[in-house]
């Protein structure tokens, strides 16, 4: 989602863009079964009905509670529900406990949002002329982050249909193959200084400003994400036994949880298989490794005699490059195999790809103002950054200056490996 | 339920029995939404979903499995998702994971229940006679243990009601009070050798066999249940802060927890409050105490300078009484104070009694033959004796030598306290 | 150690069994280096030097401070440090961090003994009067309390040294073998209303009262403990890996843990060893296997198609026999295979016997007086009784009414198994 | 330490060298019993005989087993006990039970140590001139190590006393206090390109490499570090109770464990008290605050509206200074105020310094070569970089270049803070 508007024609856009972000959060959950929308399969993931009911609180408790005149909650003790982490905005139901809310319904959630939406085009009918750009500015962030949401209902119902022996799926058709991967090629990037974060004057969040130079050394980046069947090489390789390959936290982790391959991998019997969105299905050696933690991407690139690029990396080669790539908005809801092209492939889509910087703020960063300065700092510490988007990413969402970030050990994202090397 | 059968009037007995247990759990369950019979609020609660279809798989598994020819499963997948614990029966989808199957749906489950009551009445119709004994034992044993788990869908599905702040109610209509309870008094028994154990026709499990002598001194049993008032001086008198009348385990576990008042009371600025089944409601100091641990049982024994009965004084004195009381079959799902009459009230229903006996094996004991030999013996470590029955459990289902057992921290069934004290 | 005295003769033996108690506490411990007398190896063991200062600690609590007239404490900070468990006498030092005591050292806690003595012999030399039967009484259970002390000594230094590659020797001579076992057979008992629990003049604990009548059916005991050899053939049958044989609580530990053997055996390179306060040695089949858990015990007597005796059983054989074997007095150590003798054989010492039976209060049960009311009633709830004493209990602590209780999980003890069946 | 040595004079301070800081660890540990040697107070500390045995293990393994003919090691089994984490050495005693190995004795180290020096100067004696750079560069290593375990000497027994209520001292005399710290002011410094890390002749350790170019933007430094009374006016403001101040999981880590000050601050019944090296001992609100944590150094820059500075920025300061200030050298084992004095002051030496830099690597980092790469790499994720040493940091240890880090909860090292802001 991009900028913030401030005359009638901006106001008219913010409306269309509202209505239909709004719209696609409930098309996603209408795949989904009342009892589906329920669950929570571990502490970091949230029931499809929490998030669509957190994304509304968002409307209601920052925006709607502040400026609509005479506007009534829905139900009160919401508040309290779907509050995910914000500490001014008062206590909140415990986050491992998100899913044993059989109540409200999927249908009362529905409903929620149906009058938080009714409130919100009031709203916009007659926004107060003095804080325009205020509320403006605090919808747009909303609809960005009702995408994030619209992101983690994928990856959060993969992970608990994940948990089910039925392996139930999330959409049945199964998107056509590209039967292979194009080679692997090396970009090389010159050093020098790099104009690093967001300046323009459309919406991007706080944690990509302000706009500083860093300082690179002449890199290269390889053309196309690491596939499944080079990973099974790296396995094959002894990848997941061998500790010089590791970061010491990551080997302590491998060996605790036995890891052996990637979330979602069955090699049960000698079969190649993979648990994915449209149920259990053969694993395609071309397309793109997934759901890998930052220590199993940094073990691949130290076996492959590479590292991973930094964020600033990454962002420098991005900046020159089209955000075009496989999006959610392409319903395909999984990676494909890298398309021959020249240059670098995958950049955008597809997967996120872990960098090696930790999750620091940039310098003269400065937090959202109010309430909405939870939003991101305040989750600076013990995090990796990844960039470009996945398969499950809305495309308007993503920018070359984009920045997500996941502990090291995070493997439920759609999350993948490109390696890098110094010129 | 009661006996097995062996002619053609005991085997219609038998269908009529399973006609109308089968039907009083979906009964039970048909209150709930299919979001609400999905989740398990702790490792130690079930779905009300996995009950339905695990007391389903009970009579799949035991008996049409074998004896039924040509019996086609309903899903082979199901002999794995509802497995709860019988190793000889194989693997099993784990017990803490067992609110993560939105699939099947309550819908499935019914139609799975439906499936497999049409096989039984098919194999009713055609018993096989070399082994009618065999199955109609088997049966029996089948309805017993599905009224079990009746008991259960309602103490799981309070838990998790109790889990949210919306605070659901499983049924709306309020039960008339009883404005005060009988005062407390006190019933003598004698001494010298008490029978214990089962050792009539009809149906007992195994764990209440076989009969045999045990030698009793005089004692006295309080005349009815410990009240909420009653319970409410010993928390005045500091009973949660006093460890002189607590066993170690108990004082580390209230420390630990943080326990200072019965599971599911409330008394926030002053007002006192119960979650029950009916919702958040005004606590009636004339009902009993419910939903203590053996813990807090033992230590409001203490206080009250008595102790609770043996498993034997309770059977002792319970075996010359009518099965009778507040059961499920009275829909108050809630206990209700005791009234006035001679001798000892509320020995059967209104709330299970914790007694002063570990679950230990009688002497002689054998456990049930084949796979089901793991349904009660290998429990037998670190449980306590509970008797009598509660305002959940049916009324059929009692009996003055009914032995129920639970770890001494549960607090989440109707468990309540009855004094005793040596004559 | 046995009664109290109230005369000047009995005064004189008091005197003499607390010179020889508390020599025999510092000659266990003078093996051990200062380092050796710092560590504690888990929660539930002790260090050496904790032992040693706690069991004086006793003497200093419950006599010399309120009986010796200008008694001065060594330090008054002991009492916080050296408090075991009593919350009547105040905080403590947490338990899981006893091993973090370098202070006081071990020399200045041989001081604090000699302080304490010589105070004690003070007392001794002029008891008042209207005190003395109470006094003398407390005297006998602290020497009663201190020779308990004695077998921890040497128990949760087994475990210390065990977890330490260079497995160190407590004593570096081995004690001869038997070179083969007696034949395992059976002594039958009798059932009718036995006398179960001490009621002679001399000293018992309280939970060892009062005596009173149980009722038992006939039944055998065989005659002689489980060898290693025995319980090797119940491994090689798949012992630890079939859950037909396991309590369920047992069966999800051997999993948990990955046991398969008791503590302290060694099978490398098919090498039969044991861990033993003589270092690592060859494992001899003919002594009784020790080490194992309550759920050993009884999976073991489940694969032999027997049971373990109810401790009442354990008593009514028992009280024949004279309280002969292989004890701590007799400095091997380590248990001895049987000889050959009629009927039964190393009942008492050699190693705990488990029982089936809980650690629950006896009919009438009650606790010491005044603070030491939580020596042994607050325990009763979780735990097994064991009988018999080991080859590291001093043989004058043992009697046949003696209940000892552990967690059924406990392994660093003495502990064996003895079958029984009904007749 | 200093750098590497390849001719004779060289070889001769080389040897120097390796006395003088071989002997400074006996030293410190001299002041400690055996006792105090052997315990662990928990899993991040280790025994001080450990550090003893283990800086002795290096020199072992990875000089005299390769290059010493003839070497006999001094005990096979201490390759075991005495590995910390290198994995391509070997299995290793687990960390968590170092505390346990009461033997070797302290002695017995000192043996190992007399041992292993004596085969180390025979080497010097007689270097293969083949390997005569890659062995003293070994050496240098080897001695920078020793050094970095002479600081965690100090504060892992610091922490052990902590835990015991006997609060011992590991130095008994008390240094002078600074009546009044330095008034805080303000150090400019430029922005631009700012050379980080080390490319000097001598030792530096591997993650200070490359030398590389970093863009600075203008920033301010405080001119000495927070004092204790300054973090007392933040805790009186409610700094521990106001989430807004915290990274999220600093937060979730404050309420976790209670923290309401630094470790080892005592504030019982209105006394400003703290726990040192030298006992307990009145809090002086002119000294820096020590033993604080990152979230804690975090949220108070955030309550000062300040920032901590980046770890290049601490380097551009620092560059330009002496390597001067409190250190272990001076025997003070205490931070102390910091004088009256032009510019930057307590840079080196009194306590670390936090900074807002992960522990990532630089660009181009290669670790070290063989066993030792191990030695830094693998732990660059999930640490925060520190600056400047400590009061018990060795003077010679000490460069502008140099990296500490540890985890953002860890609070038992000498930790404190400096602002920041722009300028």
């Amino acid at each position: 989602m991009s900028e913030p508007a401030s005359n009638r024609g901006e106001i008219e856009a913010l409306r269309l863009a509202y209505a239909r972000i709004r719209a696609e959060s409930e098309a996603l959950a209408s795949r989904l079964t009342p009892e589906d929308q329920t669950v929570q399969s571990m502490e970091d993931a949230s029931p499809t009905k929490w998030h669509l009911a957190h994304s509304t609180w968002f409307f209601e408790t920052l925006i709607l509670s502040r400026w609509l005149r005479f506007y009534r909650s829905f139900d009160e003790r919401f508040a309290y529900l779907f509050n995910s982490y914000y500490e001014a905005l008062g206590p909140r139901h415990p986050r491992p406990a998100r899913g044993l809310l059989t109540r409200p319904s999927a249908q009362e959630v529905l409903d929620y949002r149906r009058h938080v939406d009714q409130s919100m085009f009031s709203l916009l009918d007659d926004l107060p002329s003095r804080h325009e750009a205020e509320i403006a500015t605090l919808i747009v962030l909303g609809l960005n982050h009702e995408q994030q949401h619209q992101e983690l209902i994928l990856t959060d119902i993969k992970h608990a249909f994940s948990c089910n022996s039925l392996e139930p799926s999330y959409v049945s058709s199964k998107p056509e193959a590209i039967e292979s991967a194009a080679p692997l090629g090396w970009t090389s990037l010159p050093g020098g200084v790099a104009e690093i974060g967001y300046a323009g004057p459309g919406f991007a969040f706080d944690n990509e400003k302000p706009r500083h130079e860093v300082m690179l050394r002449p890199f290269r980046l390889a053309s196309r994400l690491v596939t499944c069947g080079e990973f099974s090489d790296f396995i094959a390789d002894g990848g997941y036994r061998r500790p010089e390959l590791w970061l010491s936290d990551g080997w302590a982790l491998v060996n605790r949880e036995n890891w052996r391959a990637p979330l979602y991998w069955h090699d049960d019997d000698g079969r190649e298989e993979l648990f994915t969105l449209h149920g259990r299905s053969g694993r395609n050696r071309h397309e793109p490794v997934t759901h890998v933690s930052f220590y199993e991407a940094a073990a691949y690139a130290a076996w492959a005699g590479k590292r991973l690029p930094t964020e600033f990396e990454w962002e420098r080669a991005a900046r020159e490059l089209q955000v075009d790539g496989n999006f959610l908005d392409d319903r395909r809801f999984h990676p494909r195999a890298a398309r021959n092209q020249a240059g670098l492939s995958q950049m955008f889509g597809d997967a996120w790809e872990w960098t090696r910087s930790s999750y620091d703020p940039y310098p003269g960063y400065r937090s959202f103002e109010g309430a909405v300065s939870e939003y991101n700092g305040k989750f600076m510490i013990g995090q990796m950054v990844l960039r470009g988007g996945s398969c499950v990413t809305p495309r308007d969402h993503m920018r070359a200056t984009y920045r997500n970030f996941f502990p090291p050990a995070a493997r439920w994202q759609f999350s993948s490996i490109r390696l890098a090397e110094d010129a």
